[in-house]
Protein backbone atom coordinates (compact mmCIF):
# COMPACT_ATOMS: atom_id res chain seq x y z
CA UNK A 1 0.00 0.00 0.00
CA UNK A 2 1.13 3.19 -0.79
CA UNK A 3 0.95 5.51 2.18
CA UNK A 4 2.55 8.77 1.12
CA UNK A 5 -0.01 9.52 -1.55
CA UNK A 6 -2.41 10.49 1.05
CA UNK A 7 -3.74 14.78 -0.38
CA UNK A 8 -5.41 15.31 2.74
CA UNK A 9 -1.98 15.08 4.75
CA UNK A 10 -0.78 17.65 2.26
CA UNK A 11 -3.20 19.88 3.30
CA UNK A 12 -3.12 19.28 7.06
CA UNK A 13 1.13 18.78 7.86
CA UNK A 14 0.79 22.55 5.70
CA UNK A 15 -1.99 23.60 7.54
CA UNK A 16 -0.45 23.21 10.85
CA UNK A 17 3.39 24.21 9.34
CA UNK A 18 2.66 28.06 10.45
CA UNK A 19 2.41 28.65 14.40
CA UNK A 20 -0.18 31.59 14.68
CA UNK A 21 -2.76 28.32 12.99
CA UNK A 22 -1.41 26.18 15.57
CA UNK A 23 -2.08 28.58 18.01
CA UNK A 24 -5.89 29.12 16.90
CA UNK A 25 -5.92 25.64 17.26
CA UNK A 26 -4.80 25.45 20.37
CA UNK A 27 -7.34 28.30 21.23
CA UNK A 28 -10.25 27.05 19.77
CA UNK A 29 -9.70 23.84 22.37
CA UNK A 30 -10.53 26.22 25.29
CA UNK A 31 -12.87 28.12 23.80
CA UNK A 32 -15.08 28.91 20.60
CA UNK A 33 -14.25 32.14 19.24
CA UNK A 34 -14.81 35.31 17.24
CA UNK A 35 -12.19 35.79 14.05
CA UNK A 36 -11.73 39.55 15.66
CA UNK A 37 -11.17 37.72 18.98
CA UNK A 38 -8.69 35.58 17.16
CA UNK A 39 -6.70 38.88 15.18
CA UNK A 40 -6.53 40.60 18.43
CA UNK A 41 -5.00 37.58 20.78
CA UNK A 42 -2.55 37.00 18.18
CA UNK A 43 -1.62 40.43 17.06
CA UNK A 44 -2.98 40.46 13.15
CA UNK A 45 -5.02 42.07 11.23
CA UNK A 46 -8.61 40.66 10.18
CA UNK A 47 -7.23 39.80 7.12
CA UNK A 48 -4.43 38.36 7.88
CA UNK A 49 -6.57 36.11 10.68
CA UNK A 50 -9.02 35.48 7.72
CA UNK A 51 -6.53 33.56 5.70
CA UNK A 52 -5.14 31.87 8.59
CA UNK A 53 -8.87 30.57 9.47
CA UNK A 54 -9.44 30.05 5.41
CA UNK A 55 -6.72 27.46 5.76
CA UNK A 56 -8.01 25.68 8.62
CA UNK A 57 -11.11 25.40 7.54
CA UNK A 58 -9.96 23.87 4.36
CA UNK A 59 -8.05 21.41 6.21
CA UNK A 60 -11.36 20.56 7.86
CA UNK A 61 -9.63 21.72 11.54
CA UNK A 62 -12.24 24.08 11.75
CA UNK A 63 -15.67 25.38 10.93
CA UNK A 64 -16.57 28.75 11.15
CA UNK A 65 -20.66 30.18 11.82
CA UNK A 66 -21.88 33.18 11.08
CA UNK A 67 -24.50 34.80 13.22
CA UNK A 68 -25.09 38.83 12.88
CA UNK A 69 -22.04 40.05 12.16
CA UNK A 70 -19.83 37.87 14.00
CA UNK A 71 -18.14 34.77 12.81
CA UNK A 72 -17.49 32.61 15.40
CA UNK A 73 -14.53 29.90 14.66
CA UNK A 74 -14.63 26.71 16.91
CA UNK A 75 -12.94 23.03 16.40
CA UNK A 76 -14.01 21.13 13.26
CA UNK A 77 -14.66 17.35 13.07
CA UNK A 78 -10.51 16.06 12.05
CA UNK A 79 -9.05 14.80 14.93
CA UNK A 80 -5.57 14.65 13.26
CA UNK A 81 -6.36 10.79 12.84
CA UNK A 82 -4.29 9.94 10.22
CA UNK A 83 -2.14 12.63 10.85
CA UNK A 84 -1.11 10.42 14.29
CA UNK A 85 -0.82 6.96 12.45
CA UNK A 86 1.57 8.37 9.47
CA UNK A 87 3.74 10.09 12.47
CA UNK A 88 3.64 6.22 14.25
CA UNK A 89 4.33 4.25 11.44
CA UNK A 90 7.30 6.56 10.56
CA UNK A 91 8.46 6.56 14.15
CA UNK A 92 8.30 2.18 14.55
CA UNK A 93 10.26 2.20 10.67
CA UNK A 94 12.53 4.56 12.32
CA UNK A 95 13.10 2.68 15.90
CA UNK A 96 13.88 -0.56 13.97
CA UNK A 97 16.31 0.99 11.30
CA UNK A 98 18.64 2.61 14.28
CA UNK A 99 18.60 -0.75 16.23
CA UNK A 100 19.34 -2.56 13.22
CA UNK A 101 22.28 0.04 13.35
CA UNK A 102 22.97 -0.40 17.04
CA UNK A 103 23.57 -3.93 16.41
CA UNK A 104 26.23 -3.51 13.48
CA UNK A 105 27.81 -1.08 16.10
CA UNK A 106 27.80 -3.55 18.81
CA UNK A 107 28.75 -6.30 16.51
CA UNK A 108 31.77 -4.56 15.52
CA UNK A 109 32.55 -3.72 18.91
CA UNK A 110 32.99 -6.60 20.16
CA UNK A 111 34.96 -7.59 17.38
CA UNK A 112 37.23 -5.25 18.10
CA UNK A 113 37.97 -6.71 21.47
CA UNK A 114 38.43 -10.35 19.91
CA UNK A 115 40.38 -8.95 17.22
CA UNK A 116 42.35 -6.28 19.87
CA UNK B 1 3.66 27.31 28.39
CA UNK B 2 3.05 28.89 24.66
CA UNK B 3 3.09 25.80 23.07
CA UNK B 4 2.29 26.76 19.31
CA UNK B 5 5.38 28.88 18.69
CA UNK B 6 7.95 26.38 18.08
CA UNK B 7 9.88 27.02 14.95
CA UNK B 8 10.87 23.29 14.41
CA UNK B 9 7.42 21.82 13.87
CA UNK B 10 6.57 24.91 11.31
CA UNK B 11 9.74 23.21 9.38
CA UNK B 12 8.81 19.98 10.23
CA UNK B 13 4.78 20.05 9.30
CA UNK B 14 6.18 22.09 6.42
CA UNK B 15 8.71 19.21 5.11
CA UNK B 16 6.07 16.64 5.58
CA UNK B 17 3.05 18.23 3.54
CA UNK B 18 4.43 17.24 0.51
CA UNK B 19 3.64 13.38 -0.85
CA UNK B 20 7.10 12.66 -2.22
CA UNK B 21 8.90 13.60 0.94
CA UNK B 22 6.68 11.62 2.75
CA UNK B 23 7.19 8.79 0.04
CA UNK B 24 11.27 9.26 0.78
CA UNK B 25 11.22 9.13 3.99
CA UNK B 26 9.36 6.02 4.01
CA UNK B 27 11.41 4.60 1.44
CA UNK B 28 14.87 5.67 3.20
CA UNK B 29 12.86 3.59 6.24
CA UNK B 30 13.23 0.37 4.11
CA UNK B 31 17.20 1.03 2.99
CA UNK B 32 19.17 3.92 2.13
CA UNK B 33 19.44 5.10 -0.96
CA UNK B 34 21.33 7.39 -3.60
CA UNK B 35 19.06 11.28 -4.61
CA UNK B 36 19.56 9.18 -8.23
CA UNK B 37 17.86 6.16 -6.83
CA UNK B 38 15.11 8.00 -5.53
CA UNK B 39 14.71 10.40 -8.39
CA UNK B 40 13.63 6.98 -10.73
CA UNK B 41 11.62 5.52 -8.12
CA UNK B 42 9.35 8.85 -7.64
CA UNK B 43 9.77 9.71 -11.58
CA UNK B 44 11.07 12.92 -10.96
CA UNK B 45 14.24 15.14 -12.22
CA UNK B 46 17.66 14.79 -10.29
CA UNK B 47 17.43 18.31 -9.66
CA UNK B 48 13.73 18.16 -8.19
CA UNK B 49 14.54 15.15 -5.93
CA UNK B 50 17.36 17.40 -4.86
CA UNK B 51 15.42 20.27 -3.26
CA UNK B 52 13.23 18.18 -1.69
CA UNK B 53 16.20 16.01 -0.22
CA UNK B 54 16.94 19.60 0.67
CA UNK B 55 13.95 20.18 2.50
CA UNK B 56 14.11 16.95 4.55
CA UNK B 57 17.90 17.13 5.27
CA UNK B 58 16.95 20.95 6.93
CA UNK B 59 13.70 19.32 8.73
CA UNK B 60 16.92 16.97 10.21
CA UNK B 61 14.95 14.18 8.66
CA UNK B 62 17.91 12.63 6.20
CA UNK B 63 21.51 13.01 6.26
CA UNK B 64 23.43 12.82 3.01
CA UNK B 65 27.18 11.84 2.61
CA UNK B 66 28.88 11.84 -0.79
CA UNK B 67 31.02 9.06 -1.31
CA UNK B 68 32.78 9.75 -4.74
CA UNK B 69 30.06 10.48 -6.82
CA UNK B 70 27.18 9.79 -5.30
CA UNK B 71 25.32 11.12 -2.70
CA UNK B 72 23.43 8.58 -0.36
CA UNK B 73 20.47 9.27 1.74
CA UNK B 74 19.60 8.30 4.81
CA UNK B 75 17.58 8.95 8.19
CA UNK B 76 18.35 11.79 10.10
CA UNK B 77 18.24 11.64 13.88
CA UNK B 78 14.95 12.95 14.31
CA UNK B 79 12.30 10.57 15.23
CA UNK B 80 9.37 12.83 14.86
CA UNK B 81 9.05 13.35 18.48
CA UNK B 82 7.51 16.66 19.27
CA UNK B 83 5.53 16.58 16.16
CA UNK B 84 3.93 13.05 17.57
CA UNK B 85 3.55 15.30 21.13
CA UNK B 86 1.69 18.35 19.71
CA UNK B 87 -0.51 15.87 17.49
CA UNK B 88 -1.53 13.83 21.10
CA UNK B 89 -2.23 16.53 23.06
CA UNK B 90 -4.14 18.14 20.36
CA UNK B 91 -6.07 15.18 20.11
CA UNK B 92 -6.58 15.05 23.49
CA UNK B 93 -8.33 18.51 23.76
CA UNK B 94 -10.31 18.14 21.06
CA UNK B 95 -11.61 15.07 22.58
CA UNK B 96 -12.40 17.01 25.76
CA UNK B 97 -13.83 19.64 23.98
CA UNK B 98 -16.19 17.07 21.68
CA UNK B 99 -17.00 14.94 25.14
CA UNK B 100 -18.27 17.85 26.64
CA UNK B 101 -20.30 19.03 23.98
CA UNK B 102 -21.99 15.17 23.95
CA UNK B 103 -22.87 16.17 27.52
CA UNK B 104 -24.61 19.58 26.53
CA UNK B 105 -26.39 17.55 23.55
CA UNK B 106 -27.62 14.55 25.81
CA UNK B 107 -28.61 16.93 28.65
CA UNK B 108 -30.69 19.28 25.69
CA UNK B 109 -32.57 15.95 24.92
CA UNK B 110 -33.43 14.77 28.56
CA UNK B 111 -35.00 18.49 29.02
CA UNK B 112 -37.07 17.74 25.29
CA UNK B 113 -38.25 14.90 26.74
CA UNK B 114 -39.09 15.92 30.39
CA UNK B 115 -40.76 19.23 28.77
CA UNK B 116 -42.25 17.40 25.88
Amino acid sequence: MVQYLHPRLDVSFAALSDPTRRGVLEQLGRADASITDLADRFHMTLTGMKKHVGVLEQAGFVITEKIGRVRTCKLGLRRLEEEAAWIERYRTVWEARFDALDEIVEELKSQEKIDG
